[in-house]
């Protein structure tokens, strides 16, 4: 015997989420039989127009629901300070901490010659184009420290290299409250190449 | 910043089921963008079927969509036997045994005087009525075995102590492959209590 065929299309629905095996799309989906009537609606409401509403921005590529996002339209930001990410997701997490005023560029994805990934293939002429278009200043590399992440700055950088735009990386090393036991050899070893002076031994 | 409104909605709505947190949340509202449209469409779909087509089986309260649930019309099952569990989602694990050829009972909760619930709250009476209708010759309880399980237990075998109606529980004891090291006092000492012979010592 197997649930009816509406709680289980849904248990098998939840079962395509990411992290989501067997036993956690049931437990989900038999919740939402709990759940109030108009809790449901909202969420069943919202699914359907998350797919049919939000877009990319058009400069920027982030998540919108209209064809510019917030930031972009943000005029009291800096204008000329790029910070580039993969992922819409990573933007929240720069405004989460609240310290950068400038604006952001989302490439969708890093270039990866093993999965057959170019730059072309990413956002990355329409970024050189923005750069140009909008004379920007600085760019932030904000992609993850991966061969395809390593791979990706490097280029952004050189084919920014005759040009005046300023090229920075975030930094990388051991992350706050980690225990040195526990950190990979290959951060331990960039933290101990970006080692910072903080006395000169006088 | 925060996201754009419609995806912000089905962040929260996410954080609404049970062990997702904020970040879960997130993650997961992000992965429908990915999703093909027609798998969100009827992941939109189920979820507002599965309030308004699922019911619960006006004889056993398993859920169903028809009036009466697929085992309660299945006459090729034992009619006189009775599995009484505390929700719809304990049937589905002894359906995936598959040895149980009974029928089952859905109480919908225990009994407990703290939270005020009373036998009358739960659906005991209906048990207790469909005993006597349905001349169901034994009652296997299978709730869980916490104070309010065995509150709940006692009081059904009393309402059945001058009845023909034969009670059993299933048995708790330390669980296969369980280390007994790990296992609790308590459990232990029901394991202890409700030892089995396996030879005579002849």
């Amino acid at each position: 015997m197997k649930y009816p065929r509406t709680l289980q299309n849904l248990i098998e629905c939840f079962q395509k989420l990411p992290g989501i095996g067997e036993k956690t799309a049931e437990r989900l989906a038999l919740s939402t039989l709990k759940m109030d009537q108009e809790v449901v609606d909202v969420f069943s409401k919202s699914l359907y127009d998350v797919k049919t509403k939000i877009k990319k921005c058009s400069i920027c590529n982030n998540y919108t629901e209209d064809d510019i996002c917030e930031i972009c339209k943000d005029d009291s930001r800096d204008q000329d300070v790029l910070c580039v990410v993969e992922d819409p997701k990573n933007i929240m997490m720069f405004e989460k901490i609240g310290t950068f005023n400038g604006k952001y560029h989302v490439i969708n994805g890093l270039i990866s010659p093993l999965e057959g990934i170019n730059p072309e293939d990413i956002n990355i002429p329409q970024l050189l184009e923005r750069i140009k278009k909008e004379n920007i200043k600085e760019i932030i590399l904000a992609v993850k420290p991966s061969v395809e992440g390593e791979t990706t700055s490097l280029y952004i950088s050189k084919m920014l290299q005759n040009t005046d735009v300023i090229v920075s990386k975030i930094a990388h090393g051991v992350p706050l409250g980690a225990d040195i036991d526990y950190v990979d050899s290959l951060t331990l070893e960039l933290a101990l190449e970006n080692r910072k002076k903080i006395s000169n031994g006088d």
